[in-house]
């Protein structure tokens, strides 16, 4: 606490991320990272961008990116923002298109940045809560609103809904932003990119931290009818004109581009995370039905917190969230087969 | 224009920045940028940052990085905020700090992205005149306000405010925060973080961007108090806990920390400085004292948009701003010595 913060500061609710220890000690399963490498040619691109050419500034426009994710989801340039992670991107977002007179609509069990956006921009919010399977119920978002937001998949549960349900909120709100945050999307749900052509207030936010395993690299993007970018834009040219490095901007664009790199990875994940909720389901979890990178899991007959801590001890760190509904759950980041196998080979010991 | 946008985007009056032609035809005297590499150390270290690690998040705090800034400044890492570029910085600086019930002061001429933060936070803004000369009056900054903020050396007038007029202007305001936005310190002014002992409502921000030769690296720093920083850190962290990329912790941390580059980099431009101020004026141009590395001069017979835009179509690029009071101006970037050769027989050729 300070004088000389402004009575925002003061009211701030930072958002707390998931434990980064700085040495290489841990098995890490609590911040959702890919634990395949990124494309081989993102990392050539990025170092042959680290030369002598960073005295200049970047491509204000990042044009080149942008164009790779247009060509990506067959947009048009002019559909694709792009920001310093998806973070920053639904920052803007949430002053730009989502800061408006009658309250924003989000689950209650959703990403825990969400409700800072709201503190840093003074924006009223309506936290809706799931039901009791944590699925979203379409017909709470048919209710008066001033813009909605959820992750498709959802976080920390992992659900997906379907193309159909986004349709219908849509429907239901057309005079609205709706945004589906598609963090997770790459991992077996539907992406909404088909319906930006008929919905103009549809807003669709990824990030290359997870499926294009560049979370160190800080790029996310998002997609819609140009109108709500040029929005996103006139906030990014009041706050930072160039957002993306040298680096960044030749990464992602390589990344993007290699398409083979990134599926063969997303498989990969796809099928360690079946194997995963099979066997937490046989040791006696409840497992919520994942379309993630990341399983969220009960233990029946155990301690959520004190397994977590347990884990912790033993070298395997996974998330623990210590709030309502939720404070039962492990969320549980997919690894590589052999760290799941440590995983479980741990999880028994402590389980037995 | 749409309807989904925000009050506040709609409001919003943006900033241009300067030209950034994605081709390599200009000789570029327009954006500030070092005319001279970074130091290879840090081309080496964001080489090595490129590497499979990039797929995991980098460290929220940067730590390394700050720690190399109060090393190279004598100050405790409490002290020392980091940000992807100064204008992060800033943002965050403005609504963290600067957004208060009284108006926020800064000079008429100056950096053109302080009203753009204000439209993007809703902050009450007073512009003070520069004197005549284009000198900031130390006494128009004894009235009550609600913080103050101003580059030093100014831009873009070149010109440096001595430390003791910093010190009136902190010790006139004890209750508000007084920023100095140092982007271009390093190339003959003298730096206020002595100052940041005695005042703790000093905020001192700088870049890597202008004396490093990294602007495509994007990575800007603020210094103060550590409850001053405690407050950027409140709300970086209702934005976007990873600001920096892996790439940019390693690079930006291995160029302050190789003192030599930096100072002979700053040397050269500070000789090339002097020169161009005396061929300019010896070819009829009235030129501010400058202590940056761009010189703020004034064709005195001819008309200043008019040799911007000639210029140009000889592939030279300088800065014209459309401004009251510095329409006459050019800004323009120190280049290297053969650069700047170019520019002088150019400039002949057209004012012959």
């Amino acid at each position: 606490m300070s004088k000389f913060w402004s009575k925002r500061a003061h009211e701030l609710d930072p958002y707390t991320p998931g434990e980064q220890p700085q040495n290489q000690q841990y098995i890490k399963l609590n911040t959702n990272e890919n634990p395949y490498p990124p494309s081989p040619k993102a990392i050539e691109a990025m170092r042959a961008a680290a030369d002598e050419s960073m005295r200049l500034y970047p491509d204000p426009h990042a044009k080149s990116l942008k164009q790779a994710i247009a060509d990506f989801y067959d947009l048009d340039i002019e559909q694709v923002f792009v920001g310093n992670s998806s973070d920053e991107v639904l920052a803007h977002t949430f002053v730009g298109l989502l800061k408006q007179d009658k309250p924003l609509f989000f689950p209650d069990i959703s990403y825990g940045f969400y409700p800072a956006y709201c503190g840093l921009y003074n924006i009223e919010a309506t936290k809706i809560p799931l039901a009791d399977d944590f699925t979203i119920r379409v017909e709470d978002y048919e209710k008066e609103n001033g813009g909605i937001i959820f992750p498709n998949p959802n976080a920390p549960s992992g659900i997906a809904l379907s193309l159909e349900d986004i349709e219908k909120i849509l429907v239901a709100n057309p005079e609205v932003v709706v945004v589906i945050d598609e963090a997770y999307i790459d991992f077996g749900a539907d992406t909404a990119v088909p319906l930006i052509a008929k919905y103009p207030n549809l807003l669709i936010t990824q990030t290359f931290s997870k499926s294009r395993s560049l979370a160190g690299l800080r790029v996310g993007f998002a997609m819609g009818h140009a109108d709500l970018i040029e929005g996103l834009e006139r906030v990014k040219n009041s706050f930072n004109s160039y957002p993306l490095d040298r680096a960044a901007i030749a990464g992602a664009t390589a990344s993007i581009k290699d398409k083979a790199h990134f599926e063969s990875t997303c498989q990969k994940i796809i099928a360690t995370r079946e194997k995963t909720s099979t066997a937490l389901e046989a040791m006696d979890f409840t497992v919520l039905p994942s379309k993630t990178n990341f399983v969220f899991a009960k233990p029946k007959k155990a301690d959520a917190e004190k397994l977590y801590l347990d884990l912790k001890e033993q070298g395997i760190l996974v998330r623990y969230f210590s709030a309502p509904r939720i404070d039962g759950f492990l969320r549980i980041t997919i690894g590589t087969d052999d760290e799941m196998d440590v995983f479980f080979k741990t999880l028994a010991e402590l389980l037995d």
